[in-house]
């Protein structure tokens, strides 16, 4: 089966190598827009060949778009417009926009809205890895606008890839992924701004910063380029989940303040309660 | 060498883990009020004997007080009041506090401020590893009014452990510490009570959360004895970042609510400039 994979970037570059491992009878044909990076695909072995997008979409069977959220969104629709009976997937962490830019095109039932839920803080093609989806949560949204062999083309895409499948609708989607991702980018990008105003000298983050530091600023090595779209693309539930976080954060600075010490340790332990759902 | 080791907990236990791996002539003595966490201690092999602080004290050349910061601050004159010749460190995270406090001890020359930058999520005796130490950061705080000895004595403890030591003065360090560790705590904290407010069902989180979300809330499973202390001992510095971090999150807030798309590209940028000083 050939396989288009639109955007050979760390999720783009990371499914082609699992699709390529996973069966013989599996090419991959990348659409890429930047020279460099579609050379690095070819050179790492991520993809068969790389095409022009029109003829990528007409030899495949299966499209994966997995562009950054705004590209995707100016794509999708020209991707529609350009496919017979292939199916579409994308891997965007924003959906209603998405869905909502080709609710009424005719071909609507050949797109699966898909989340899959993965990925890390490094990016480009080199970034690549296998096994990046194993075990992971993969969200379909809306499918009740899909067809039924669309699902299932798309579906088993996905646990090609060893993902559970989870169904939900768009907009709840999209909040959700506000609370359980979007925001731990976005305390992590401030975290690292803080410490970088404060610290002038870089050797003393160096040599003070722990491994509790490292781990929760991790996500501020990730790509403007991939999160600016998903900021602005999932504005409102962003914004709600930052008043709701800013609001915590000034309840810990008003107990410790006020040196209220069984609040500190009432809030500590409800948070502790974040345990249950971790590994 | 005896080496007695004050609490028994992470730190302590994983300290006595690698000083008794270093030596046969290292025996450890613990001294730990909680009587379940002693016997544990025990059967776990991180200590040779559990004693009484008095015969503890007596009996050990180095004395590591590693109990959390509210019981370090109030047992530290005590410990100092005991000796004679013997040498004492501690491992907390906050130092002005502990130096105030016996700043004119007699023994004042035999104590060595110190912080081990190390640790876990995880707490009590059975959360000890070997290798916790090892390659990280350990701060020696006014060093100039140790005497030459104690400095060389405990120097060479933490250099057992395989740690870097850095030193400054206790007022640098707490600032240091309140940027670059307790405000990862914080945030974390913070950042799990928004999640589990929104979440009415843990299993939408465990569903949903990725790795990014799980690296930057893992803090959010230390313990309240620990932290508690900390935020308290070191109010007016994480008073300062917790003002400075709310207002980059406010800036992020700012950009995303008005889609002023350059100014969120640019404030990503700046703070992927963490990259240069971590891993």
């Amino acid at each position: 089966m050939n396989i288009t994979v639109i955007g050979i970037g760390l999720i783009g570059g990371s499914m082609a190598l699992d699709l390529k491992s996973s069966s013989d009878k599996t090419k991959i044909i990348g659409v890429e827009a930047n020279a460099r990076n579609a050379q690095s695909a070819i050179d790492n072995g991520l993809v068969d060949t790389i095409r022009p997008l029109n003829e990528a979409i007409e030899d495949a069977e299966l499209i994966v778009l997995a562009a950054p959220p705004d590209a995707s969104l100016e794509l999708l629709p020209t991707i529609l417009d350009n496919i017979e009976n292939q199916y579409v997937t994308d891997v965007c962490s924003v959906k209603t926009p998405l869905i909502k830019a080709i609710q009424n095109h005719p071909k609507r039932a050949n797109y699966i809205a898909a989340h899959p839920m993965a990925g890390t803080e490094h990016s480009g093609p080199e970034a690549s890895i296998y096994g990046l989806f194993d075990e992971k949560a993969c969200i379909f949204c809306d499918t009740e606008q899909n067809s039924s062999p669309a699902l299932q083309a798309v579906r088993n895409l996905y646990e090609t890839l060893n993902m559970r499948i989870i169904q939900m609708d768009s907009e709840s989607h999209d909040k959700h992924a506000a609370f359980v991702s979007h925001i731990s980018h976005i305390s992590s990008f401030a975290l690292a701004l803080t410490v970088l105003d404060k610290e002038q000298s870089e050797q003393n983050i160096f040599n003070l910063a722990s491994g509790g530091f490292d781990s929760t600023v991790r996500l501020a090595k990730s790509a403007a380029s991939m999160w600016r779209p998903v900021f602005e693309l999932n504005r409102e539930n962003i914004l709600e989940v930052i008043d709701n976080y800013t609001a915590h954060l000034k309840n810990f600075r008003e107990a410790i303040a006020n040196t209220k010490s069984d609040e500190i340790s009432e809030l500590i332990n409800e948070s502790n309660k974040i345990k249950k759902v971790l590994k």
